[in-house]
């Protein structure tokens, strides 16, 4: 029997959305949210997500962190498209047991990443787990973004600069529940700096670039030299750490250099470093997190 | 220390919506749906929930029923406000020792629901749980009512009629996993009926009566004697089982006669019973489930 470890994450998203149809919707399934077209107005993001406990965050983590990571997540793929938080929903599964402070401790955090992002609680639900099963924090939401100024994974063309925001690596020494969803930089780049494709980078460098490459299409080549990393970390835990929640960005390589530039007054204190560029075949990093085989691989 | 057994769900949601603003929101957290309103076209309706194993399904129930529990509870909610499925997001959190083949029952189960009641998926997440936890399926959705046509659980008045569709109880034998959302019904009662205050029935009568009448301003009478009861049901568990999936609707008492025919001519073998009415205060049901007090009090 085959069981969901054997086939990985990206191995069961595919099987699961064979038979569905996209009727209605102007991305659907594969990219960092769905999109709505309306016709008219912006076009909306649709995405859903959950941290688990002792997967996402350890049972002794501050509440209002792990609220906060439960929401910049969300935000997070909003930013990835150069999209901006609207509503958000939770949902908290989690047993009867815990303190009521703990979940006051959520919300907090919860309501401190909307009034930093923009966006608003729109609703939710509660349900318990058995006894001692791990809490569940679900986050849906809906986002907006200009016509014209989405950013897919998919429009990256062979020689496109691949760039990152920020520096990677070691989220899990307290990072990744705390980063900052990163919204102004993602319409930056989906507006002044004509990003081809864009995806937040949540299971690490060598799982995600591959995903973005595949979606347009095109193999890549990355300079492990040149990543730029969180102090302290190796070249191998930039790549494959995970949860650095930057933004994995290809801009066309002619409006490179004057993209590099603007950005340092736009964003001073952030970096934004070119790691290699999309080509038209291969390219293979090794390391990064998959949900189901648990493993770095 | 307080926790969240001793304070229950209820009393949970009121102190986690303390500080949150609506804003932008026709109908903020409260209701079955929050309400969006763009200022043209339909309203939008948004909804999020979960489904926990070993709370809302045991571990051999079939993978495919789980699916379509999952979905319908979400279009539930939709019918609930008189309004229609658009677009469901699914997050998957799973142990990885899970057969792919049960993966693939659960969205055999969700696809059924939305090609019976309407919408489409727009996007997924998965995620890992530690070995041994319980599953969790969230749904995430957006659905549309037209505008004027949205019913609330606040806008009861005293003296307007209570009625339920179906019938109650037993739900635990089989069909928690199997029942059909009122989708037709919630938009011909919102519609035809004129119903001032409508919700489904999802924690039992007891739990949820008790909600639409304080969300009304109101008070309630229920006669015992008239609640439609599924065959070898008691009283008890008609009112305390939950996971009815059936509409509790309030109509003005002027125009009960007259829907209530109509609704033969539009429903055959589907009931609409009056139980009671709205009154302006008091009313008391004991029985339901809560959450985290787990008792049916």
């Amino acid at each position: 029997m085959k069981r969901l470890r054997d086939i990985g994450e990206d191995g069961l998203i595919e099987r699961l959305l064979r038979g569905f149809s996209d009727e209605g919707l102007a991305v659907g399934p594969g990219d960092d949210c769905a999109v709505v077209d309306d016709g008219r107005g912006p076009l909306r993001l649709l995405k859903t997500d959950a941290i688990v406990e002792r997967v996402h965050f350890e049972p002794d983590a501050v509440a209002s962190r792990v609220g906060w990571k439960a929401a910049a997540r969300v935000v997070s793929d909003f930013a990835a498209m150069g999209g901006r938080p609207e509503r958000l929903l939770v949902t908290l599964a989690v047993d009867g047991a815990r303190p009521v402070a703990w979940a006051e401790g959520l919300y907090r955090g919860i309501r401190r990443c909307l009034e930093t992002c923009g966006g608003v609680l729109a609703g939710g639900e509660t349900s318990s787990v058995p006894a001692g099963a791990p809490a569940v924090i679900s986050v849906a939401g809906e986002g907006s973004v200009a016509r014209g100024r989405v950013v897919l994974r998919s429009g990256g063309r062979p020689g496109d600069v691949l760039a990152v925001t920020g520096r990677l690596g070691g989220s899990i020494g307290g990072r990744h529940l705390r980063f900052m969803p990163r919204v102004e930089e993602g319409a930056w780049l989906a507006g002044h700096a004509g990003a081809t494709a864009m995806m937040d980078l949540s299971d690490g460098l060598a799982k995600d670039l591959p995903r973005l490459a595949k979606a347009s299409g095109c193999g890549f080549e990355v300079d492990p030299a040149r990543l730029p990393r969180h102090r302290g970390c190796s070249v191998e835990q930039a790549i494959g750490d995970g949860e650095d929640y930057e933004l994995l960005v290809a801009i066309p390589a002619k409006r490179w250099a004057a993209v590099a530039g603007a950005w340092g007054e736009a964003f001073p204190g952030l970096g934004l470093h070119a790691i290699g560029r999309l080509t038209s075949e291969g390219g293979e990093l090794s390391g990064g997190w998959d949900h189901f085989t648990a493993r770095r691989g």
